[in-house]
């Protein structure tokens, strides 16, 4: 190697090492690049809480709640310690009218006195022409955020084995007996 | 090539790829080819629901319940809202007398009230020569289809990291107080 | 190959192959080697549930319970049947007062009649400059022994799509109302 050229080679060593080694003292850590999901998929669902007036309607019943709480009216402290079991709608666009095309289907409760938060555990469930079978969602969901991540943790039919993240967005809230979520399912392992 | 020969194979072409560009044009879309399980095991296990007077041989308990609903009767609109904790025996056959071969662990709710749909989050628990470990399970449970699948999501000891299916079966359902499921577990992920 | 190199050549293999051949006549069946994690974090968490008195220092509140329960205590037949949502910060040593560096969030229930066990489903959340993202959990704790597996079903942010086994321990037990989780987490699917 020529000296001109070991200097290059030199200069360019320092210029990519020196970059790395500078990175960790970045605020904010740089975040890995992902692979682009297998599949996605964006889907609205709606939930309407029973309150004791509405049983024709309620597509969700509280059916745990707090030594302070019942079961017509979410609990005080954020409804820390309600669970609530849900069948909601699941539509394509933002329309609670628009025709299902599957139904959201599982439990959510209020964990945390200070804020809202929530932990869900659900599922999709689709039957018909355009998609059969189920996809398995858990986790937090700290619903104050815009945007908030949870896992698919499985998946059965068109979805068979299928994992990702789901990111939730409240797209409506209506007094405390409504509310839409949005939710963009990226699957990043398909079978 | 000769001419007859190409001829032929234009033949063969277009019976391939004509055939499979007019595929899109059928009702039930083609299931993609699945691998085969790298395990497989079909257990049973047994259900009997605490109704106020069963103390001793009962294996589960409502323990969550809407409004209209108690703690010793599952609740009227299909028991939706009812959830339920289970520690229920698992045998190899479909005998609640047999051997239990381990424990299944839980919770289900039933969550629509137009017809009994459940969700499950549970975990098979070993402990014997045989098996050692545990396998987790989540997923959406429409029971009044004769087989539905649900996700396995996981697994310890012997079914370490393992991924799969497993498809639930109605093997009894003997008033409300006793049920019996057939579980053909399919694990497609084994480490 | 000389005479001599062939006999031990051929000793060593029955040597070695003899000895897998009898392997399994042993009584415990041999435990495949495992791959390191990819990722290992080792945390604790903080536990303390709501009394009817505790109200600024309760971290988990009982939502659910059995017939014979109650809501400010846990019920007995070693508490088969109630159902706890809980908020515990996270520590990185055994001390309740140290900054917590996330929150553990979710639900367990106590699901045996006989002993103490229970169920968990729950998500690590963390938002500090070390950690962003969430780790989700579930599985069967069956307390009374000294460590037991549950899984990781997922990650987001910092943890996406991870998989692998948290190990706990219970490192604390005080009464009814605290209790610490020691939890080694070994990540075996990193993205």
């Amino acid at each position: 190697m020529e000296p001109k050229s070991l200097a290059s080679t030199l200069f360019l060593f320092f210029l990519l090492f020196g970059t790395l080694a500078a990175s960790p003292t970045l605020k904010s850590k740089p975040r890995p690049r992902r692979p682009p999901p297998c599949k996605r998929l964006v889907f609205y669902f709606h939930d309407i809480i029973y309150n004791g007036r509405n049983s024709k309607n309620a597509t969700a019943v509280i059916v745990g709640a707090p030594a302070w709480g019942n079961k017509t009216i979410l609990a005080g402290a954020n409804h820390f310690g309600n669970v609530v079991v849900f069948d909601d709608p699941i539509t394509l666009d933002n329309n609670l009218h628009s025709t299902p095309v599957g139904r959201a289907q599982g439990f959510y409760l209020y964990d945390k006195k200070d804020i809202f938060t929530a932990w869900l555990g659900f599922s999709f469930v689709f039957n018909s022409t355009q998609h059969r079978g189920s996809i398995n969602f858990a986790g937090a969901d700290p619903l104050m955020n815009k945007t908030r991540d949870i896992s698919v943790i499985g998946g059965t039919g068109d979805f068979f084995m299928t994992r990702g993240i789901a990111t939730l967005m409240t797209d409506a809230f209506e007094g405390e007996v409504y509310f839409r979520l949005r939710v963009d399912i990226k699957l990043y392992e398909c079978w």
